[in-house]
């Protein structure tokens, strides 16, 4: 799958994930609308309006990006019926050629971990039978269990050739509670890239290893030292936009072939007819906003990467 | 509902939690095959199985035990189906008396972490109405991004008057590589542990806090010394019984009050019918298996915390 997302990078000039994290605060007026009267103030309705909204983003950019990111929480906080329409975005993405990031954070150890893995990007045994659960090609996992949290993920990985990103120095202001602490004389976050490295070179490509790393685009000067810490794993990089990171600051994320990271927008696209910047569209097309606003990015990233 | 919770384990005099992590090798054939009759090898019948047996063991151990823990990976592996189980569970426990911890293992940042809390703990805003999730009384947190993720499931547990166990020392063999790591000569772990009481004098109940700890029973002495650093955090401890922890193990974990700890087994007693010692009961009678090995438990525990 990472040469999937490689070879869909360099034909889009776009290292770009669009974050389908849809908040109801986000969602234009006429579609909660029209699935309030057709499913009432309910789950049902807000999974109806989560769908239909994403749908119409999906449509708007699938040609322009290789993946897109939906971030379970924004799903889950619907219950199953959240989910139902998770799992539904999955599947539309993958019929319009998306690659997806199922951004779910999840970590658990031993035969937990691998019901998670299976359940997000393998299949599940059923009696006779295997079945798929949500699909994701890529899933974020947390690192703080150690190796017996992350290697049934890269079991799974290995079958079904997928991937992983894994939490090393996340975007927001608190990371570094925790993951700057100086261990033997290092941060943390440095250590569990050492440890991301070593993993991804049990489950490689062939220029880069299934396992990816999450490092925040808000620390530029620790995404410049981690990238020569892992330098086979593909980074993938919140927090632009919306959270502060600038395509100036990308730079650093990426190596010297142009390719190792990709960058995540989330509430910067999707909400995009929010900015002033792109009201003119109105929220009726607020899908043709985020059009626009990946094709703004697209520019911002590859300036800077022309420098 | 840490005051529920205390009150409940006074009643049955048993600091104990039975962990619902079905695992489909675990449920015995006859519920399977009644499952897989209606609705075939199918997402649906493994969903429809987990179910069963989940309600055959609560009923057998409802009035032994203040709360139940189940392990949401184990129902995510079966998709939408799975956590629709998932759902039906908590709903069925509470309704037979029981308190839920979801161990869910959560953790992500800011309005993120917040769809989780309301997801798990509390109720989501849809147009003018409040409408309820999973609805579990406490949740299990990942505390590797910091402040900005325990915080928003705190505002929730504050309005909601629900619980959290932020995990601290995991139970599993790999919990050293970044947990037991060195910071300014005191582990991780120890520097998570004194984050938890910190959070924790934010939420106060009467005695203990609203925000607890997950310390593995398989590291005792380090869970003798982080019973200090967090005196008024319930603790709840994983890894009893087929981890290797045992009731010996446990003393230190109790507060010279008898309480401040609480102890899960998942396996031990949700297929104790697959053990030697309870295997007379046979497959049939799982459930009352699963009765005596709770049984047995208790005693195990009360007689080393008589000691």
């Amino acid at each position: 799958m990472i040469h999937k997302l490689i070879e869909k990078i360099k034909k889009t000039g776009a290292p770009i994930v669009v974050g389908l994290d849809p908040m109801l605060g986000y969602i234009p007026e006429h579609i909660t609308a029209a699935a309030y009267a057709e499913h009432g103030e309910t789950l049902e309705g807000a999974a109806e309006a989560v769908w239909q909204y994403n749908k119409g983003i999906v449509d708007a950019v699938c040609d322009l990006v290789p993946a897109v990111k939906p971030q379970i929480a924004m799903y889950e906080q619907f219950g199953v019926e959240g989910l139902a329409a998770f799992e539904k975005t999955v599947r539309y993405c993958h019929e319009k050629g998306l690659l997806v990031i199922g951004d779910v954070k999840r970590g658990d150890i031993g035969s937990t971990s691998e019901a998670y893995a299976v359940g997000h990007l393998g299949k599940v045994r059923v009696g006779s039978r295997l079945c798929g659960g949500f699909n994701e090609d890529f899933v974020t996992v947390n690192p703080y269990l150690g190796s017996d949290g992350v290697k049934p993920f890269m079991k799974v990985c290995k079958e079904e050739k997928k991937g992983l990103f894994v939490l090393v120095k996340t975007s927001n202001p608190s990371s570094g509670e925790f993951q700057d602490q100086s261990v033997n004389g290092k941060p943390l976050y440095e250590l569990v890239g050492e440890k991301v490295a070593a993993w991804g070179e049990e489950l490689m490509g062939d220029t880069y290893s299934y396992v990816g790393a999450v490092v925040g685009a808000t620390y530029p000067e620790m995404g410049k030292a981690l990238r020569k810490v892992m330098p086979k794993a593909f980074i993938l990089v919140p927090g632009y936009g919306a959270q502060g990171g600038k395509g100036a600051d990308l730079v650093h994320f990426f190596n010297a072939d142009g390719l190792g990271a990709i960058v995540n927008s989330s509430r910067g696209i999707i909400a995009a007819y929010k900015q002033e910047k792109y009201a003119s569209y109105g929220s009726e097309n607020y899908a043709e906003a985020s059009r626009q606003a990946v094709l703004d990015m697209r520019e911002d990233i590859q300036t800077a990467l022309r420098r």
